[in-house]
């Protein structure tokens, strides 16, 4: 009916709310979604495939992309710089692709900035006892850590309101969650807000 | 997870672009969904039941209220009135019920105004052609009156930037509309902006 561009998906959350595995089992129900592949300053490590695992930059190119506005978002970590390269994303975008961005809540925030159409979709434990269960079950912690952790994830999960969608991922329901996703998709390219001027053109001119 | 309240759902658009057929299909696919009954003013004709096709009301007791700001909206046609009562819905809406309203346009800005909670759903033909053809076949209007009612549907598509959502209501393709209608119930239920405050409670609580 009309032409519509891709939807720049970001799904993000507290740590232990299970986003990459809604994002994999999404990704998996939709094979013509496409996922966005970071890039790095670190070294690739054994295995790692540049444009497969990584992009692999230098720091002077990482910095120079920087500069150009070339990242819908980044940050250090350590060392070490982390971003999503906004050409190819943009690229998908225009030929109508829907992308996928599965990143932490500082570049969630990054990408609404540079990019307000983005779509955010806040992944939530069901309950902070679940996320408990979830994050001793890792075993990496201790119990000290792990009430630090939870206090943390409360603090993170006031920010919802900066997202435009939510979701309970609740424990063995990961296909329900990648179907309200999906619905969430076809809800956002049904919305007037985003294709008024596309649509009355239309009309326009077919009278 | 949360309680949710029900969603009033307001389907609108141009006449011929088939809300009517639309609406009838979501009720059939979802009969847990309540149909908005209208109030009038005018006689109830053979086997129409008070209640169930129309509340039957005196001018008098329509007139009150409206004073009393009982109607989500209302119109005089004629010199009789119509309106949509405002306490059942609002009685479905508190109990978790979703509610659909099929309304003229200009109901639709009302509600809105009265209940911005709402979410508008635009239904359009497929193209004008495709709407002159509809018209046309229901053989009741001269060709001049089709083209006077080809011109006021498009000023009226133009009025699609004041809802939330649009839909192509495509020939023979019914169920696919119904079915992105269930696809936005479930993305606006999964809205941050309507439930951030009850999410945030509830994980508070949970601390």
């Amino acid at each position: 009916m009309i032409k519509k561009k891709g939807l720049l998906l970001v799904i993000s959350g507290p740590s232990g709310a299970g986003k990459g595995t809604v994002c994999k089992e999404l990704l998996k129900r939709n094979p013509d979604f496409k996922l966005s592949i970071s890039a790095t300053t670190r070294a690739p490590r054994e295995g790692e495939v540049d444009g497969e695992s990584y992009f692999f930059l230098t720091k002077e190119k990482f910095s120079e992309m920087i500069g150009q506005g070339g990242f819908l978002e980044y940050a250090q970590i350590y060392s070490n710089y982390y971003g999503t390269p906004k050409g190819p994303v943009m690229k998908y975008l225009e030929d109508g692709s829907d992308v996928i961005l599965e990143i932490e809540m500082q570049g969630a925030r990054q990408v609404k900035e540079m990019y307000p159409e983005a779509v955010l979709i806040f992944v939530l434990p069901p309950s902070l006892e679940e996320l408990r269960n979830r994050l001793t079950t890792r075993g990496t912690e201790t119990e000290e850590q792990v009430n630090e952790r939870l206090s943390t994830s409360l603090e993170e999960i006031k920010q919802v309101k900066d997202y435009n969608y939510f979701i309970f991922n609740e424990n063995n329901k990961t296909t329900e969650s990648a179907m309200i996703i999906e619905d969430i998709i076809t809800a956002e390219k049904n919305k007037a807000s985003r294709y008024e001027k596309l649509i009355i053109k239309k009309f326009e001119e077919e009278l």
